[in-house]
């Protein structure tokens, strides 16, 4: 099993050489330069990735990580924490939302237990629990140092595990009730913004119930005082076991060289902590669908990314990831089948040059 | 062949009972209520139009209509004339962007020639040509008012031949050089918006081209005084062929029951004018990408329409459509495979509500 450090170390920038061919074909294909906009970035990245210049997308996942939060006593969340066990289930069973638009992209959904609040079998289940939800991190840290580094290794390892078994293309969800005030206070500790600029209402809160969300972040992070210079810290005092994981996901991915979807504003947060350790990371991400949580934004303008999908979903459970793969499969079906303006004339003399 | 009049007469809304069930269901699916946002509105509308609660998207294609524009001998447009053959001829060979795109999503594109500036035959190109390029609006009328629903009648024949096929999903997408300079002309006539809101710069003019641009469409329409209450007279004073056909198929859609997507702003301008002619349009229609040209955002507004694509694409060609025909399906998919509450729980004891 790679360590932390290890996979850290071991992540390489994109391919420049791929990225300039793989530019200069897309720019020589029979369309504007520049006309298919964000279709060209990914399959222009997609090459910068795999050093190949024409990329087939084969098989395809989300990985969900599911946990607890010991901050839900606090009462920063509108849903019941057995949802995140139920939501959980039904993500395998195939019911859930993720569930249905992962099958109707022909992609795989995995869930990983890496600390939800009860012990819990199912067949088809990742179990990789840490322990039974993290602590309330209104009242102290979410977890040791130790635990989150495990969190961000079993994320490396369970992705590992996946590019083994011939998965090409990743997805990022989450399940676990209170996940948006942790993600909220990552992001707080990392930019310095309060939280009027960085805490919404998640799955549904009311008004009143946001400004006792607003008042608990705010209080643990003065009571933690993470240290935004150190990303492990931060994760450990008010992340969660399913962001530490996600991180893992997204060192991984760069680490292993595949292209990772960034789901809302939960798999942002973990996208954003896994840029902090290595910048490099950056470059194996798409974002998906724009999420409604104000950090999101944040977090998107910290990271020069840009959602493709403008859906007004609020789901989570990386719903935002398998829409994105259609859009992803388009950008490598244009760079594998749309020829040049210089191969399309050879084919057939009647075609002129359209610049 | 039905004549536009019986078309626009038979025209009916949604229905009702249909909506208000789709609604009820969406909103008992084990999700958060609206979460899954415009998944959401576009599966109830699916529900609407067809008058069945769960459906099943079948064959799907985009209707490319190609002609060329008088008004292009004013410089209006940086590409040459020869690239709406070129480039019709190029989607029939599955090489352009369009051919491409829509095979990727299992989609056909049909390009009807009903205007392209010289004749062409190819196999597979519908040939219903009315003239062999507009007039050029700048000196006078585009075409005779006689023309105009000439050319919306071959839209609504053309997408009631390709009903009787069995296609159930539609997209519009164009092709003719110079077509946003008309498209913007005819959403001046219709908002009384001036240029500086309503023009842009096309497949990539120049600063200077695009003044020219603005002072050509602004003659234009000095010149034929468009009357903004007479959609027909705006087509055929500052419109284009391509542009008929399109409105022809937004009614013909309405009028069969299908639902039909948006592309870019040539399209959305079609779409426009078709809803002028009846409001009761915009029910059927389902918008892709957003246009980087700035009568596209204009249209948007004033039918309370918004892209669900944020691609940076300005390519054309009904792009938009076969990359939004996966998130249509997606959301079919959401209403005939998510379980209810309700049916969740019958099927299985250990899970609980999570609302």
């Amino acid at each position: 099993m790679l360590t932390l450090q290890e996979v850290v170390r071991g992540i390489a920038p994109l391919h420049d050489k791929a990225l300039k061919e793989a530019q200069r074909r897309v720019d020589q294909l029979i369309k504007p330069i520049g006309s298919l906009g964000k279709l060209e970035n990914i399959a222009v990245q997609l090459s910068g990735i795999s050093g190949e210049i024409k990329n087939i997308i084969g098989k395809k996942c989300t990985i969900i990580m599911s946990a607890d939060n010991g901050v839900v006593e606090e009462g920063v969340a509108c849903t019941p924490q057995e949802i995140t066990v139920a939501q959980s289930i039904n993500m395998i069973k195939g019911v859930s939302g993720i569930a249905v638009l992962s099958k109707q992209a022909n992609a795989d959904v995995k869930v990983v237990d890496i600390g939800i609040y009860k012990d819990i079998e199912y067949p088809g289940l990742i179990q990789r629990k840490i322990r039974k939800s993290t602590w309330n991190m209104a009242k102290g840290p979410a977890m040791t140092r130790e635990e989150a580094i495990q969190g961000i290794e079993i994320g490396i390892d369970v992705l590992g595990d996946l590019c083994q078994e011939g998965y090409t293309l990743f997805g990022t969800g989450e399940m676990g009730v209170g996940n948006t005030s942790t993600s909220s206070a990552i992001v707080m500790s990392f930019t310095g913004y309060g939280a009027d600029f960085a805490v919404g209402k998640g799955a549904g809160l009311s008004d009143e119930g946001l400004q006792n969300k607003k008042r608990i972040i705010e209080k643990s992070i003065e009571i933690n005082h993470p240290n935004g210079e150190d990303p492990v810290d931060v994760l450990s005092k008010v992340g969660g076991f399913d962001i530490c994981g996600l991180v893992g996901c997204y060192l991984a991915a760069a680490y292993y060289r595949v292209p990772i979807v960034i789901d809302g504003v939960i798999s942002a947060a973990a996208a954003y902590t896994a840029y902090k350790i290595n910048p490099l990371v950056r470059q194996y991400m798409i974002s998906s669908h724009c999420s409604l949580e104000p950090a999101y934004e944040l977090i998107m303008k910290e990271m020069k990314l840009e959602p493709m999908l403008q859906l007004d979903m609020r789901l989570g459970e990386g719903t935002g990831c398998p829409l994105a793969f259609h859009i992803i499969e388009s950008a490598a079906a244009m760079m594998n089948h749309m020829p040049t303006f210089a191969e399309n004339t050879m084919r057939d003399d009647f075609l002129i040059d359209i610049r």
